[in-house]
Protein backbone atom coordinates (compact mmCIF):
# COMPACT_ATOMS: atom_id res chain seq x y z
CA UNK A 1 0.00 0.00 0.00
CA UNK A 2 0.83 3.42 -1.16
CA UNK A 3 0.17 6.24 1.12
CA UNK A 4 0.08 9.90 -0.03
CA UNK A 5 -0.75 13.00 2.27
CA UNK A 6 -1.47 16.53 1.06
CA UNK A 7 -0.57 19.01 3.33
CA UNK A 8 -2.48 22.03 2.54
CA UNK A 9 -5.86 22.06 0.32
CA UNK A 10 -4.88 22.95 -3.54
CA UNK A 11 -1.64 20.80 -3.11
CA UNK A 12 -2.81 17.70 -3.41
CA UNK A 13 -0.19 15.62 -5.70
CA UNK A 14 -2.54 13.26 -7.21
CA UNK A 15 -3.79 14.30 -10.13
CA UNK A 16 -6.26 10.92 -10.81
CA UNK A 17 -7.70 9.89 -7.21
CA UNK A 18 -9.68 7.41 -9.14
CA UNK A 19 -8.21 4.64 -8.20
CA UNK A 20 -7.22 6.02 -4.57
CA UNK A 21 -9.19 5.80 -1.15
CA UNK A 22 -9.55 9.42 0.22
CA UNK A 23 -9.15 10.35 3.55
CA UNK A 24 -10.32 13.75 4.95
CA UNK A 25 -8.86 14.84 7.95
CA UNK A 26 -10.30 17.95 9.82
CA UNK A 27 -9.36 17.11 13.62
CA UNK A 28 -10.47 20.78 15.13
CA UNK A 29 -13.59 20.37 14.76
CA UNK A 30 -15.92 19.37 12.03
CA UNK A 31 -14.40 15.71 11.13
CA UNK A 32 -14.06 14.74 15.00
CA UNK A 33 -17.99 15.99 15.30
CA UNK A 34 -18.97 13.98 12.16
CA UNK A 35 -17.74 10.80 14.10
CA UNK A 36 -19.38 12.03 17.76
CA UNK A 37 -22.78 12.05 15.55
CA UNK A 38 -22.68 9.26 13.60
CA UNK A 39 -21.39 7.12 17.44
CA UNK A 40 -24.52 9.14 18.49
CA UNK A 41 -27.12 7.81 15.76
CA UNK A 42 -27.07 10.12 13.90
CA UNK A 43 -28.57 8.90 10.09
CA UNK A 44 -26.92 11.53 7.55
CA UNK A 45 -24.86 13.76 7.21
CA UNK A 46 -25.03 16.22 4.49
CA UNK A 47 -22.10 18.66 3.72
CA UNK A 48 -22.96 21.83 1.81
CA UNK A 49 -20.10 25.29 1.49
CA UNK A 50 -22.87 27.80 1.87
CA UNK A 51 -25.08 28.46 5.11
CA UNK A 52 -27.97 30.04 2.86
CA UNK A 53 -27.74 26.86 0.97
CA UNK A 54 -27.96 24.45 3.95
CA UNK A 55 -31.38 26.39 5.62
CA UNK A 56 -32.69 25.78 2.13
CA UNK A 57 -31.98 22.26 1.81
CA UNK A 58 -33.04 21.58 5.19
CA UNK A 59 -36.56 22.68 5.41
CA UNK A 60 -36.71 20.94 2.02
CA UNK A 61 -35.81 17.23 3.87
CA UNK A 62 -38.24 18.48 6.73
CA UNK A 63 -39.32 17.67 10.11
CA UNK A 64 -36.98 15.56 11.07
CA UNK A 65 -33.49 16.99 9.90
CA UNK A 66 -31.38 19.42 11.60
CA UNK A 67 -28.87 21.95 10.55
CA UNK A 68 -25.38 22.15 11.87
CA UNK A 69 -22.32 24.34 11.42
CA UNK A 70 -20.26 27.30 12.28
CA UNK A 71 -17.91 30.56 10.71
CA UNK A 72 -14.93 31.45 13.43
CA UNK A 73 -15.72 28.37 14.94
CA UNK A 74 -19.25 30.00 16.89
CA UNK A 75 -22.48 28.35 15.47
CA UNK A 76 -24.21 29.95 12.91
CA UNK A 77 -27.33 32.08 13.98
CA UNK A 78 -30.90 30.02 13.70
CA UNK A 79 -28.75 26.50 13.38
CA UNK A 80 -29.68 23.71 16.05
CA UNK A 81 -26.21 22.83 16.26
CA UNK A 82 -22.42 24.50 15.63
CA UNK A 83 -19.48 22.36 15.14
CA UNK A 84 -18.65 21.19 18.79
CA UNK A 85 -18.56 17.59 18.86
CA UNK A 86 -20.25 17.51 22.73
CA UNK A 87 -23.46 19.49 21.19
CA UNK A 88 -23.88 16.00 18.77
CA UNK A 89 -25.36 13.67 21.64
CA UNK A 90 -27.58 10.65 21.52
CA UNK A 91 -30.76 13.19 22.57
CA UNK A 92 -29.72 15.72 19.73
CA UNK A 93 -28.71 13.68 16.59
CA UNK A 94 -30.19 10.49 17.71
CA UNK A 95 -32.23 9.47 14.16
CA UNK A 96 -32.03 12.48 12.56
CA UNK A 97 -30.25 13.65 9.56
CA UNK A 98 -28.09 16.60 9.91
CA UNK A 99 -26.92 19.08 6.67
CA UNK A 100 -23.84 20.39 7.70
CA UNK A 101 -21.39 23.63 6.93
CA UNK A 102 -18.26 24.36 8.28
CA UNK A 103 -15.33 26.65 7.02
CA UNK A 104 -12.81 23.90 5.98
CA UNK A 105 -13.92 20.24 6.40
CA UNK A 106 -16.67 20.64 4.34
CA UNK A 107 -15.05 22.05 1.21
CA UNK A 108 -12.18 19.63 1.58
CA UNK A 109 -14.73 16.44 1.91
CA UNK A 110 -16.23 17.64 -1.83
CA UNK A 111 -12.45 18.32 -3.50
CA UNK A 112 -12.16 14.70 -2.34
CA UNK A 113 -15.15 13.45 -4.61
CA UNK A 114 -12.84 11.99 -7.34
CA UNK A 115 -11.39 9.37 -5.58
CA UNK A 116 -12.57 5.84 -5.36
CA UNK A 117 -14.28 6.49 -1.67
CA UNK A 118 -14.02 9.40 0.77
CA UNK A 119 -13.43 8.06 4.54
CA UNK A 120 -13.79 11.36 7.19
CA UNK A 121 -10.76 10.34 9.91
CA UNK A 122 -10.23 11.74 13.00
CA UNK A 123 -8.38 10.83 16.24
CA UNK A 124 -11.28 9.70 17.61
CA UNK A 125 -11.62 6.75 14.81
CA UNK A 126 -8.19 6.34 13.69
CA UNK A 127 -8.05 2.74 14.62
CA UNK A 128 -11.65 1.80 12.43
CA UNK A 129 -10.41 4.03 9.66
CA UNK A 130 -7.17 2.12 9.36
CA UNK A 131 -8.94 -0.61 9.29
CA UNK A 132 -10.94 -0.26 6.69
CA UNK A 133 -8.17 1.50 4.35
CA UNK A 134 -6.56 -1.82 5.35
CA UNK A 135 -9.93 -3.87 4.24
CA UNK A 136 -10.47 -1.58 0.61
CA UNK A 137 -6.77 -2.64 -0.23
CA UNK A 138 -6.34 0.53 -2.75
CA UNK A 139 -3.26 3.15 -2.22
CA UNK A 140 -4.46 6.09 -0.04
CA UNK A 141 -4.40 10.20 -0.45
CA UNK A 142 -4.74 11.66 2.91
CA UNK A 143 -6.25 15.20 2.41
CA UNK A 144 -5.80 17.74 5.16
CA UNK A 145 -8.73 20.39 5.28
CA UNK A 146 -5.92 23.20 6.73
CA UNK A 147 -6.93 26.45 8.13
CA UNK A 148 -8.25 29.19 5.84
CA UNK A 149 -6.10 27.81 3.01
CA UNK A 150 -3.19 26.94 5.01
CA UNK A 151 -1.72 24.28 7.19
CA UNK A 152 -3.05 23.12 10.03
CA UNK A 153 -0.58 20.93 13.14
CA UNK A 154 -3.35 19.34 14.36
CA UNK A 155 -4.76 17.77 10.91
CA UNK A 156 -1.23 17.02 10.05
CA UNK A 157 -0.40 15.36 13.56
CA UNK A 158 -3.71 13.21 12.82
CA UNK A 159 -2.59 12.05 9.20
CA UNK A 160 0.53 11.26 10.69
CA UNK A 161 -0.91 8.85 13.12
CA UNK A 162 -2.90 7.47 10.46
CA UNK A 163 0.66 6.73 8.12
CA UNK A 164 1.88 5.58 11.85
CA UNK A 165 -1.01 3.25 12.07
CA UNK A 166 -0.99 1.61 8.10
CA UNK A 167 3.14 1.69 7.80
CA UNK A 168 2.69 1.52 4.36
CA UNK A 169 5.87 0.61 1.79
CA UNK A 170 5.55 3.61 -0.27
CA UNK A 171 4.57 7.04 0.89
CA UNK A 172 5.57 10.92 -0.19
CA UNK A 173 7.59 13.30 1.81
CA UNK A 174 4.56 14.83 3.37
CA UNK A 175 3.07 11.48 4.76
CA UNK A 176 7.10 11.08 6.26
CA UNK A 177 7.21 14.39 7.79
CA UNK A 178 3.69 13.61 9.63
CA UNK A 179 4.46 10.52 10.81
CA UNK A 180 7.22 12.06 12.19
CA UNK A 181 5.22 14.93 14.18
CA UNK A 182 2.76 12.23 14.95
CA UNK A 183 5.33 10.67 16.88
CA UNK A 184 7.06 13.38 18.72
CA UNK A 185 3.37 14.70 19.54
CA UNK A 186 2.50 11.25 20.72
CA UNK A 187 3.19 11.06 24.37
CA UNK A 188 1.94 14.74 25.16
CA UNK A 189 -1.22 15.53 22.13
CA UNK A 190 -3.57 17.00 24.08
CA UNK A 191 -1.23 19.79 25.12
CA UNK A 192 0.79 19.68 21.49
CA UNK A 193 -2.96 20.20 19.98
CA UNK A 194 -4.00 22.75 22.30
CA UNK A 195 -0.83 24.72 21.92
CA UNK A 196 -1.03 24.50 18.26
CA UNK A 197 -2.84 28.14 16.82
CA UNK A 198 -6.46 26.96 16.10
CA UNK A 199 -6.21 24.96 19.38
CA UNK A 200 -5.51 28.18 20.76
CA UNK A 201 -8.21 29.78 19.05
CA UNK A 202 -10.60 27.78 20.01
CA UNK A 203 -9.64 27.75 23.91
CA UNK A 204 -9.61 31.34 23.49
CA UNK A 205 -13.55 31.70 22.58
CA UNK A 206 -14.59 29.16 24.74
CA UNK A 207 -14.06 25.52 23.50
CA UNK A 208 -11.44 24.28 25.39
CA UNK A 209 -13.00 21.52 26.44
CA UNK A 210 -13.94 20.42 22.85
CA UNK A 211 -9.94 20.83 21.68
CA UNK A 212 -9.35 18.33 24.52
CA UNK A 213 -12.21 15.90 23.40
CA UNK A 214 -11.05 15.96 19.68
CA UNK A 215 -7.46 14.67 21.16
CA UNK A 216 -9.04 11.65 22.65
CA UNK A 217 -8.26 8.43 20.47
CA UNK A 218 -10.02 5.38 19.26
CA UNK A 219 -12.83 5.20 20.82
CA UNK A 220 -16.02 5.01 17.82
CA UNK A 221 -15.47 2.36 15.42
CA UNK A 222 -17.85 4.82 13.25
CA UNK A 223 -15.92 5.57 9.71
CA UNK A 224 -18.22 7.98 7.79
CA UNK A 225 -17.98 7.46 3.93
CA UNK A 226 -19.19 10.56 1.76
CA UNK A 227 -20.77 9.11 -1.58
CA UNK A 228 -23.17 11.31 -3.99
CA UNK A 229 -22.98 14.51 -1.70
CA UNK A 230 -24.08 12.09 1.21
CA UNK A 231 -22.35 10.83 4.30
CA UNK A 232 -23.36 7.58 5.98
CA UNK A 233 -21.83 5.66 8.55
CA UNK A 234 -20.00 2.14 7.87
CA UNK A 235 -19.09 0.48 11.65
CA UNK A 236 -15.67 -1.84 11.57
CA UNK A 237 -14.73 -4.00 14.34
CA UNK A 238 -11.17 -2.88 15.37
CA UNK A 239 -9.08 -6.03 16.84
CA UNK A 240 -7.91 -4.73 19.79
CA UNK A 241 -8.58 -1.44 21.52
CA UNK A 242 -5.14 0.60 22.12
CA UNK A 243 -5.21 1.39 25.75
CA UNK A 244 -4.30 4.54 27.85
CA UNK A 245 -4.66 6.68 24.80
CA UNK A 246 -7.27 9.20 25.62
CA UNK B 1 11.23 38.17 17.21
CA UNK B 2 8.72 36.02 15.58
CA UNK B 3 9.57 34.09 12.93
CA UNK B 4 7.20 32.51 10.55
CA UNK B 5 7.17 29.89 7.92
CA UNK B 6 5.15 28.82 4.77
CA UNK B 7 5.77 25.74 3.61
CA UNK B 8 4.51 25.87 -0.14
CA UNK B 9 4.41 28.47 -2.66
CA UNK B 10 1.10 30.46 -2.40
CA UNK B 11 0.39 29.20 1.59
CA UNK B 12 2.56 32.55 3.12
CA UNK B 13 -0.12 33.78 5.84
CA UNK B 14 1.55 37.12 6.29
CA UNK B 15 0.03 39.47 3.77
CA UNK B 16 2.15 42.80 4.50
CA UNK B 17 5.33 41.30 4.40
CA UNK B 18 6.81 45.01 4.47
CA UNK B 19 7.91 45.05 7.96
CA UNK B 20 9.47 41.84 7.67
CA UNK B 21 13.20 40.62 6.62
CA UNK B 22 12.18 37.31 3.73
CA UNK B 23 14.59 34.17 3.56
CA UNK B 24 13.87 32.60 0.53
CA UNK B 25 14.87 28.79 0.92
CA UNK B 26 15.64 26.32 -1.86
CA UNK B 27 18.35 23.71 -0.70
CA UNK B 28 18.35 21.70 -3.81
CA UNK B 29 19.60 23.37 -5.31
CA UNK B 30 19.62 26.99 -6.22
CA UNK B 31 19.73 28.52 -3.23
CA UNK B 32 23.02 26.59 -2.53
CA UNK B 33 23.94 27.16 -5.81
CA UNK B 34 23.66 30.89 -5.31
CA UNK B 35 26.08 30.45 -1.51
CA UNK B 36 28.76 28.78 -3.55
CA UNK B 37 28.43 31.06 -6.13
CA UNK B 38 29.08 34.57 -3.94
CA UNK B 39 31.62 32.68 -2.06
CA UNK B 40 33.98 31.87 -5.23
CA UNK B 41 33.78 35.48 -6.37
CA UNK B 42 30.54 36.31 -8.34
CA UNK B 43 29.65 39.67 -8.20
CA UNK B 44 26.05 39.50 -8.85
CA UNK B 45 22.81 36.93 -9.67
CA UNK B 46 19.98 38.34 -11.85
CA UNK B 47 17.06 35.70 -10.90
CA UNK B 48 14.88 35.53 -13.80
CA UNK B 49 12.07 33.11 -14.71
CA UNK B 50 12.18 32.34 -18.29
CA UNK B 51 14.73 30.69 -20.18
CA UNK B 52 15.02 33.00 -22.87
CA UNK B 53 14.25 36.12 -21.43
CA UNK B 54 17.62 34.89 -19.32
CA UNK B 55 19.37 34.55 -22.96
CA UNK B 56 18.33 38.08 -23.90
CA UNK B 57 19.31 39.53 -20.74
CA UNK B 58 22.70 37.82 -20.81
CA UNK B 59 23.56 39.07 -24.38
CA UNK B 60 22.29 42.77 -23.16
CA UNK B 61 24.82 42.57 -20.18
CA UNK B 62 27.98 41.79 -22.51
CA UNK B 63 30.70 39.40 -22.23
CA UNK B 64 31.47 38.72 -18.68
CA UNK B 65 28.12 37.66 -18.09
CA UNK B 66 27.24 34.29 -17.68
CA UNK B 67 23.76 32.37 -17.88
CA UNK B 68 22.77 29.50 -15.50
CA UNK B 69 19.83 27.53 -14.58
CA UNK B 70 17.96 24.13 -15.39
CA UNK B 71 14.93 22.90 -16.45
CA UNK B 72 13.94 19.13 -14.58
CA UNK B 73 17.64 19.34 -13.38
CA UNK B 74 18.97 19.61 -16.52
CA UNK B 75 21.39 22.26 -17.49
CA UNK B 76 19.47 24.39 -20.38
CA UNK B 77 20.33 23.44 -23.81
CA UNK B 78 23.30 26.91 -24.44
CA UNK B 79 23.91 27.89 -20.99
CA UNK B 80 27.30 27.66 -19.31
CA UNK B 81 26.35 26.70 -16.31
CA UNK B 82 23.63 24.16 -15.00
CA UNK B 83 22.35 23.98 -11.63
CA UNK B 84 24.63 22.07 -9.65
CA UNK B 85 26.68 24.24 -7.18
CA UNK B 86 30.21 22.16 -7.90
CA UNK B 87 29.83 23.89 -11.08
CA UNK B 88 30.47 27.22 -9.43
CA UNK B 89 33.59 27.32 -8.93
CA UNK B 90 35.93 30.36 -8.52
CA UNK B 91 37.37 29.84 -11.82
CA UNK B 92 34.17 29.79 -14.11
CA UNK B 93 32.16 32.63 -11.61
CA UNK B 94 34.99 34.47 -9.37
CA UNK B 95 34.20 38.22 -11.52
CA UNK B 96 31.62 37.51 -13.31
CA UNK B 97 27.54 38.21 -13.17
CA UNK B 98 25.46 35.42 -13.46
CA UNK B 99 21.49 35.67 -15.14
CA UNK B 100 19.98 32.47 -13.23
CA UNK B 101 16.70 30.99 -13.94
CA UNK B 102 15.81 27.56 -12.33
CA UNK B 103 12.03 26.15 -11.74
CA UNK B 104 11.28 27.13 -8.11
CA UNK B 105 14.13 29.13 -6.25
CA UNK B 106 13.80 31.73 -8.79
CA UNK B 107 9.88 32.15 -7.97
CA UNK B 108 10.16 32.18 -4.78
CA UNK B 109 12.51 34.96 -4.90
CA UNK B 110 10.16 36.99 -7.01
CA UNK B 111 7.59 36.50 -4.87
CA UNK B 112 9.09 37.99 -1.98
CA UNK B 113 9.80 41.06 -3.25
CA UNK B 114 7.44 42.86 -1.23
CA UNK B 115 9.50 42.37 2.14
CA UNK B 116 11.46 44.98 3.58
CA UNK B 117 15.10 42.56 2.52
CA UNK B 118 14.79 39.57 1.16
CA UNK B 119 17.59 36.87 1.60
CA UNK B 120 18.71 33.54 0.65
CA UNK B 121 18.99 30.69 2.93
CA UNK B 122 21.11 27.34 2.56
CA UNK B 123 22.31 24.59 5.47
CA UNK B 124 25.87 26.03 3.70
CA UNK B 125 25.19 29.53 5.32
CA UNK B 126 22.80 29.03 7.95
CA UNK B 127 24.67 30.76 11.38
CA UNK B 128 25.38 33.79 9.02
CA UNK B 129 21.32 34.30 7.97
CA UNK B 130 21.05 33.61 11.11
CA UNK B 131 23.39 36.16 11.85
CA UNK B 132 21.69 38.89 9.25
CA UNK B 133 18.67 38.26 10.56
CA UNK B 134 19.00 39.31 14.29
CA UNK B 135 21.20 42.05 13.62
CA UNK B 136 17.80 43.55 10.84
CA UNK B 137 15.94 42.92 14.46
CA UNK B 138 12.93 42.51 12.51
CA UNK B 139 10.25 39.66 12.66
CA UNK B 140 10.94 37.03 9.69
CA UNK B 141 9.54 35.18 6.84
CA UNK B 142 10.89 32.28 6.21
CA UNK B 143 8.92 31.11 2.36
CA UNK B 144 10.07 27.62 1.21
CA UNK B 145 10.17 27.23 -2.24
CA UNK B 146 8.90 23.92 -2.70
CA UNK B 147 8.95 21.45 -5.55
CA UNK B 148 6.73 22.26 -8.58
CA UNK B 149 4.20 23.74 -6.38
CA UNK B 150 3.85 21.29 -3.74
CA UNK B 151 5.88 20.52 -0.28
CA UNK B 152 9.33 20.20 -0.04
CA UNK B 153 11.03 18.23 2.72
CA UNK B 154 14.51 19.17 2.66
CA UNK B 155 13.19 23.09 2.10
CA UNK B 156 11.37 22.47 5.46
CA UNK B 157 14.05 20.87 7.11
CA UNK B 158 16.36 23.98 6.44
CA UNK B 159 13.53 26.40 7.54
CA UNK B 160 13.80 24.07 10.90
CA UNK B 161 17.48 24.55 11.32
CA UNK B 162 17.27 28.59 10.93
CA UNK B 163 14.87 28.41 13.49
CA UNK B 164 16.09 26.22 15.76
CA UNK B 165 19.29 28.97 15.48
CA UNK B 166 16.94 31.66 16.49
CA UNK B 167 15.20 30.25 18.88
CA UNK B 168 12.40 33.45 18.19
CA UNK B 169 9.71 33.86 21.22
CA UNK B 170 6.89 33.63 18.25
CA UNK B 171 6.30 31.83 15.95
CA UNK B 172 3.28 29.49 13.80
CA UNK B 173 2.68 26.42 13.66
CA UNK B 174 4.67 25.72 10.25
CA UNK B 175 7.29 26.72 12.05
CA UNK B 176 7.21 25.30 15.04
CA UNK B 177 6.54 21.81 12.66
CA UNK B 178 9.83 22.77 10.42
CA UNK B 179 11.85 22.99 13.76
CA UNK B 180 10.78 19.63 15.43
CA UNK B 181 11.46 17.66 12.32
CA UNK B 182 15.01 19.24 11.49
CA UNK B 183 15.95 18.45 15.72
CA UNK B 184 14.51 14.65 13.90
CA UNK B 185 16.47 14.64 10.83
CA UNK B 186 19.93 16.90 12.59
CA UNK B 187 21.95 13.81 13.20
CA UNK B 188 21.42 11.91 9.70
CA UNK B 189 20.96 14.86 7.68
CA UNK B 190 23.17 12.92 4.62
CA UNK B 191 20.34 10.48 4.64
CA UNK B 192 17.24 12.25 5.49
CA UNK B 193 17.62 14.56 2.69
CA UNK B 194 18.95 11.88 0.42
CA UNK B 195 15.78 10.07 0.67
CA UNK B 196 13.98 12.92 -0.08
CA UNK B 197 11.69 12.68 -3.05
CA UNK B 198 13.37 15.54 -4.77
CA UNK B 199 16.62 14.20 -3.24
CA UNK B 200 16.12 10.28 -4.77
CA UNK B 201 15.30 12.30 -8.17
CA UNK B 202 18.71 13.98 -7.93
CA UNK B 203 20.55 11.52 -6.90
CA UNK B 204 18.34 8.89 -10.11
CA UNK B 205 20.09 11.21 -12.54
CA UNK B 206 23.01 11.49 -11.42
CA UNK B 207 23.14 14.48 -9.17
CA UNK B 208 24.31 12.50 -6.11
CA UNK B 209 27.16 14.52 -4.66
CA UNK B 210 25.62 17.61 -5.55
CA UNK B 211 22.63 16.07 -2.81
CA UNK B 212 25.72 15.49 -0.52
CA UNK B 213 26.93 19.23 -0.93
CA UNK B 214 23.86 21.12 -0.49
CA UNK B 215 23.92 19.46 3.20
CA UNK B 216 26.90 20.24 4.48
CA UNK B 217 26.13 23.32 7.36
CA UNK B 218 28.00 26.84 7.81
CA UNK B 219 30.96 26.60 5.58
CA UNK B 220 29.93 29.96 4.17
CA UNK B 221 29.89 33.64 5.91
CA UNK B 222 27.60 35.05 2.69
CA UNK B 223 24.33 36.13 2.89
CA UNK B 224 22.76 36.77 -0.86
CA UNK B 225 20.74 39.55 -0.45
CA UNK B 226 17.52 40.48 -3.34
CA UNK B 227 16.87 43.75 -4.22
CA UNK B 228 15.57 45.37 -7.48
CA UNK B 229 15.66 42.16 -9.73
CA UNK B 230 19.34 41.67 -8.69
CA UNK B 231 21.51 39.15 -6.01
CA UNK B 232 24.31 40.78 -4.25
CA UNK B 233 26.55 39.04 -1.10
CA UNK B 234 27.23 40.41 1.87
CA UNK B 235 29.35 38.89 4.26
CA UNK B 236 28.99 38.34 7.83
CA UNK B 237 31.12 37.24 10.46
CA UNK B 238 29.34 34.37 12.40
CA UNK B 239 30.76 34.29 16.56
CA UNK B 240 31.85 30.78 16.13
CA UNK B 241 31.63 28.04 13.76
CA UNK B 242 29.43 25.16 13.91
CA UNK B 243 31.93 22.15 14.55
CA UNK B 244 31.52 18.92 13.05
CA UNK B 245 28.40 19.62 11.18
CA UNK B 246 29.29 19.29 7.37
Amino acid sequence: MRVDVALIPGSNPIKDMSDRTAVVIDLLRAGTTIVAAFSNGCTEIIPVQDANEAGELARRLGGGCLLGGERLGYRIDGFHLGNSPLEYTAEEVGGHKVVMTTTNGTRAIRAASGAHKVAIASLANLQAVAAFLKAEGRDVLVLCSGNDGGFSLEDTVCAGALVDALDPEGYNDAANMARILYRHAAKKIVRFISQSEHGAYLRSIGFGDDVRFCTRMNWSDVVPVYQDGRITAVRIEVAAPEPGES
